[in-house]
Parts: structure tokens; C-alpha cells; sequence
């Protein structure tokens, strides 16, 4: 995952270690810069309980153009009352000294600890260093992205092209993520640059959709955090124009496949997971109907840990689906795990349970289809299992 | 909790091995039966997908009275259609000859693996032996909570006495349970027995409100069975006469105390349980804001694994509130772990982290307090940690 990728047109990157973790050896402090004004749109937590940088990123980006987006990792900036907003406003100020922009012009994004102050002294130092290090180069991104990371194993990019009108134009994604919340580290967050033009109201519903399908499919353990952000800066650079009609569901496909593949990184380097998980829910009457069911059966411990034992597990599947609060009854629903059938309208199947038992251990990869008679609304769901060493890892008083 | 308990007046239960489970050591087939008709009530899984009983034994205590109720561990009879009723109104039948009365008036409750059909030669031959061993003594009522166990460590019995109409009234009651769903077994049952006279809208009051503040505010995982019930009978022995007014909340306490100390022991047995979680929420503006954060906060594995290692991880349990669905913000949510302040009024206090840690550490029982400023709405709710064993146990491929 770590290959090398292009950022767009009119884009630089850089990360930096500025000392808000410990270790010299790790990056911290990200930064994205466009050098003309972006138009934006941003996607963030619904938790009501969430960080200052979400509120403050929130209202600016109801503006539509920025600049930059500034991220610190090892420090969250949440549950830390108006100083909180007050120290989250005074790093864009920073950011925007460095580009010469308007404060109003930077985003900002914090992940790690909750609830201790942000290190002025440190960042203050930082910033004018990280601005210094802006590149358009790939290995440039690629800090960016590293220095984002917390309990992440790997940096997490993803690229596409697609052409309009006349003109290639990229889009380009970094995210970081490993579990939705944890002790000292926290969140999601994911920044997607395309050299595209887009209207504020485009960019908005582009982002929309592609989260939707990506970023709001994934679960690792359920648990909300308090940061998760995608921001999405669209700034032109490609050349390439308004967008007529036949292109939108071109570059929208672009950024889906973006955001899927981000999504995706992140339960690949879930906390103490051994499996991927791939949740297919078909026949539901509407989205919401199948999207209900595959977070149920995502979130279910039991079907995390039947998965974790390589137990072909249909019972603990199936009742999921059945307290998921869509109408249905045992024989609308028919179940295949790693494309074999275990249960069918209603009632389980003979299957070879040892071979079933062996295609899970011997996967990282696992399928999960659960088959509908409602309707014809398909969700895809990512989850992983869950292993004594999430437990381990989770349990760990590191405070 | 196995201490011996008295039946109430005009009851008699029995417990046996009769061959469900192979291990002959191990009780399978339990009876309670009332020498009169009883008044009955149940509140039932609202799972779509549950078992045949829960069909069964839901249809027929609408007719408000039963004579018997038949549990068998081993096989909860659930997901095998059809022939699953058939199954379980046959065992009725065999139940109905024995004790002389309607096949009508006898419920049944199976738990254990789900999706294979009821062995029939060999609880054919256990009911008219179950039936000869029903007895009025207090070993024989904890025999037939052993014969409801399926993980259960230890047999779950709660016993209250109240004064009605100048006469001792007393209620008992058996449950078994300790994950709310597993492989080879399954599920939270509950039989609750009175010699208490109840009419039909009494008995499902009564026992509605009993559930509503006992079985349903506990959660070990969050899974919700297939099989899950909770019966209620009354069968008006002790001679007190129909209730007055001024006798409602007398027998509600005791109802309401035998089902709450049932259900907190279905946690303090909780599967790879280290700790016993009583959390907490007041403040509240109605009561289901109050149980949806207790339950959110209940079910978070990430508050579940820091309780395991004993971290007062403050962050999660109040990003858990967050996301529970209920209008707030930081500034009304404060928090007590074990009685200390770590979070009050929307940010966190100085508080002896090390202290809390070991206090956690070296007791068993934890206390999550939850102080909001929304209204006067308060609810308790109970659960456990999630440990590695949990994950052992639950992950260990036994099919």
C-alpha cells in the first residue's frame, strides 16, 4: 500500500516530525496545500461529543474554498472546551502565515490522545518547518500520509484518473485509521485532492456519495469517535473545466473508487485483526434496509468471533440479521459464507463444515452474502474479527 | 447462589438428565408444574428469527392460563421450521399426558444448538420420568435450574415473601444465561413463579415492568437470542385474595427484585467475565435517553477492554454517550468511575489515574456513573468487561 502515488496538478504535501510524539523517528505534522483556491466540502462525525478541529473544520468548509488542510497526529484536540477551539483556530492561523492565505482558508484535523491541550510551543515551531518541506512529489505525499498515522501499520493512499474534457485529471486520497477510537490515538480521517473543477454544491454531493458507500460501510468495532473528517479539495488545476453532464458519473466513479479503496486499507490494518471481512447484503426492500443488516452482522462479537475461530457460524449470522429492525422472517433469508450455501430460505443446509471451517482459516479474505427476498437494494460492508489480540491491545492501561 | 430456595405454595418443579446432553452428570430436561391452573404472562426475544418454543409458548400464553412449563438445555429448537413447531407442541403433549390437563396449557422453552431437530425417542422417554420426580422441595427447584444451564457456571435462583390480604405471598424465580447467544448454546430463560392471585392484565403488567428494569437493562455482547423468555405464573395457592390497590407495588417490588437479582446474576456469570459493570445514567430527559446511553455505553467493546485492563478511560465512555442517539452536548455529560470525578461538565478532571486503575483492578464489581443535565430520568443497567477469554471461548470452533 505504501507504493509511491502522484498528487494532482497544483497541489504540494509534506510531513514532518515536529515533536508532538515522542519519537523522533515518527511524523506527526501534515500538511496539504493547493496553490489556488480549492473549492472543499468535508464529511464528518455525527457524534455529538466530538473534537475541536471538527468544529472548526465544519464551519469553514461551509465557506467552499480553501487552501489547506493542516493535520496533527498523537494529540486529538477533543474534550478540551472553548481553549480547544481557540488552539485549533491558532494552528490554521499559523498554517495561513506560512502560505499567505486567510486563517479561514486552512482546515485543520488533530487525532491521538484525547482531552489534553494541543502543544503550542511545539507546534508553533513546527508549522513553519512542515510549510518549508511543501512538495508536489509523491514521496512528499507519502510523509503527508505517514504523518498521519496512529496505531496505523501502514500509510494508506489511493489514485485514479479520469479524462474531462480533453484533459486527464487525477484525484488522489491518503486516510488513516485502525479503530474507530482508542486510548492514545483516535479515528479516521481522510484527505482527497482532485485537480478537477467542481462547484461547491458538486463537491459536496460527490463527497456525499462516495463516503456513503465507503467510509460509513466500514466498522471495526462500532464504537464512534469523536474526529472522524474527510475532506475533499477540488481545485482546478487539470484545466479541464466545468463538468458537462456525461462527466459526472465519471469523476463521481473516480472518487468512490478512492474512497472505497481508503475504506478498505483501513479495516486491512484493523487492530489485532486476522480476517477481512467483506459483507454483501442483497434483496433488501430499500439501502437503508440492507445497510442495517450488514452493520448489524458486522458489529455482532459473536460473528467477529465465530469468524476469529474459523467457525462457519450460520446461527449467530442469521439471528443478527434478525434484531436488526428490518421486517422479515427465517425464510426470507438465505446465507453463503465463502460462496458456500449454509442456509436457504429459511432453514440451514447440509454443508461440509470442516471445509468451510478451513477456507476461512486459510484466508485472510472472507465473504459473507446474505440474500434478501424483500426487494432488490445491495449493500457491501467491511469488517474484520475479532481476535484476543484486539481485546489485548485494547485492554492494555497505557495512560 | 445455590443456596435452596422454596417453591410458592401449589407448585412443584423437577429437574433431570434425560440424554439431550450426552455427559449422563449433567441435568437437560426441567418442569415446573402448578397443582391448579395458573394465571401466565411472557414477554419473549424480539428477534425476528427465534425459535419454535418462542412461536409456541408466545401463541398460547395469550390464553392467560398454563399449568406447566417444560425446559430442555441442549437444543434450542430454533431455525428448523416447521418441523420445529411440530417438535415443540409434541413435547407439550407428552408434558400434558403426564400432568393430566391441555396440551394448551403447557409453555416450553428449549436453549441450546440452534438449527438441529429435537431428539424425540429421548425426551419421549424423559417427560414421564421428569414428571415422577416433580416435587415441592427446594432441592428439586434447584434441580430444575440446573437443568436450564447451558455455560452457566452456577444455578440462578432469587426468592421475595410479601404480605397480601393477611396471608404470605411469595415469589421465586430460576433463570439461566450467560452470554446472550453462543454455539452450542444459547440465550437468557427466566421462569418466575407466584402463589399470588393475578388476573391476566396484572401478570403482564406486573411482569413487563419487572423485565423492563432486570432482563432487558443487562447485555453481555449484544446479541439478541433467538430463544430469550421470561414466564410468569401465578397460581393464587397462598389464598390472598385478589389484589387491592394498595398491594400493587408491594408484589411489583417483589417481582421486580426476584427478576433484577436474576438478572444480575446472569452477569456476574457472565462468559469470561472479569468484571461486573453497574452503570449508571441519570439526568436524563426521558427514561429511553437514559437506557439508550446506558446501553450504548453498555456495549461499546472499547469501554468493554479498558474495564478488562482496569484503564479509566474516561474518552471512551463519554464518546460512547455521544453517539447514542440522545441530544446533548460535552458541557452536560459528567462521569464518576468507582465514585471519582474523571469528566464533569464537558471536560475532564484532575483526578489519581493510578488510583482508579488499581481500584478497578482489585474489585470486581465497577461502578460507571453518568450525570447529565438534560432532565430528572434515571436508569441502571448491567454488564461486564470483554476479555480474551470471552474472545477463547466464543472463538473456539466447537461444531
Amino acid at each position: 500500500m505504501s507504493e509511491l502515488i502522484p498528487l494532482p496538478f497544483g497541489f504540494r504535501a509534506a510531513g514532518i516530525h515536529c515533536g508532538v510524539k515522542k519519537d523522533s523517528a515518527i511524523l506527526d505534522l501534515a500538511l496539504f496545500v493547493s496553490d489556488r483556491p480549492a473549492t472543499s466540502a468535508g464529511v464528518f462525525t455525527t457524534n455529538l461529543v466530538h473534537g475541536a478541529p471538527v468544529k472548526v473544520s465544519r464551519e469553514r468548509v461551509r465557506r467552499s474554498t480553501s487552501r489547506a488542510v493542516v493535520i496533527n497526529s498523537g494529540n486529538s484536540n477533543a474534550c478540551t472546551g472553548d481553549r480547544g477551539i481557540t488552539d485549533a483556530k491558532w494552528m490554521t492561523a499559523e498554517v495561513a502565515k506560512c502560505v499567505g492565505c486567510a486563517d479561514e482558508d486552512v482546515l485543520v484535523c488533530s487525532t491521538g490522545v484525547i482531552g489534553r491541550f494541543l502543544p503550542r510551543e511545539v507546534l508553533g515551531a513546527g508549522i513553519p518547518r512542515v510549510a518549508t518541506a511543501l512538495e508536489a512529489s509523491p514521496d512528499s505525499f507519502l510523509n503527508a500520509a505517514r504523518a498521519m498515522m496512529t496505531t496505523d501499520t501502514f500509510a494508506k493512499q489511493s489514485t485514479r484518473t479520469v479524462e474531462i474534457g480533453g484533459r486527464t485529471v487525477r484525484v488522489s486520497g491518503v486516510c488513516k485509521g485502525a479503530a474507530m477510537i482508542a486510548p492514545n490515538m483516535a479515528t479516521m480521517l481522510g484527505v482527497i485532492l482532485t485537480d478537477a473543477t467542481l462547484t461547491p454544491a458538486e463537491a459536496d454531493a460527490l463527497l456525499r456519495n462516495a463516503v456513503n458507500d465507503s467510509f460509513n460501510c466500514i466498522s471495526v468495532e462500532g464504537h464512534m469517535s469523536t474526529s472522524d473528517t474527510v475532506l475533499l479539495l477540488a481545485n482546478g488545476a487539470a484545466g479541464s473545466g466545468s463538468l458537462a453532464d456525461a462527466d459526472r458519473p465519471r469523476i463521481q466513479q473516480a472518487i468512490a473508487e478512492v474512497a472505497s479503496e481508503l475504506a478498505q486499507a483501513i479495516i486491512r490494518d484493523a487492530e489485532g485483526a486476522d480476517h477481512f471481512v467483506t459483507i454483501d447484503v442483497r434483496g433488501g426492500r430499500t439501502r437503508d434496509e440492507s445497510f442495517r443488516i450488514a452493520k448489524f452482522v458486522a458489529e455482532s462479537p459473536l460473528v467477529k468471533t465465530a469468524i476469529a475461530g474459523a467457525d462457519p457460524n450460520w446461527g449467530r449470522i442469521v439471528s443478527a440479521a434478525g434484531y436488526a429492525g428490518v421486517r422479515l422472517e427465517e425464510r426470507d433469508i438465505s446465507l453463503r459464507v465463502n460462496g458456500i450455501w449454509l442456509y436457504r430460505t429459511g432453514a440451514p443446509v447440509e454443508f461440509d463444515a470442516a471445509a468451510v471451517s478451513a477456507s476461512i482459516r486459510n484466508n485472510r479474505d472472507v465473504s459473507i452474502e446474505l440474500e434478501l427476498t424483500l426487494g432488490v437494494a445491495a449493500v457491501r460492508f467491511w469488517t474484520c474479527d475479532l481476535t484476543t489480540e484486539y481485546v489485548r491491545l485494547n485492554a492494555d492501561y497505557t495512560t
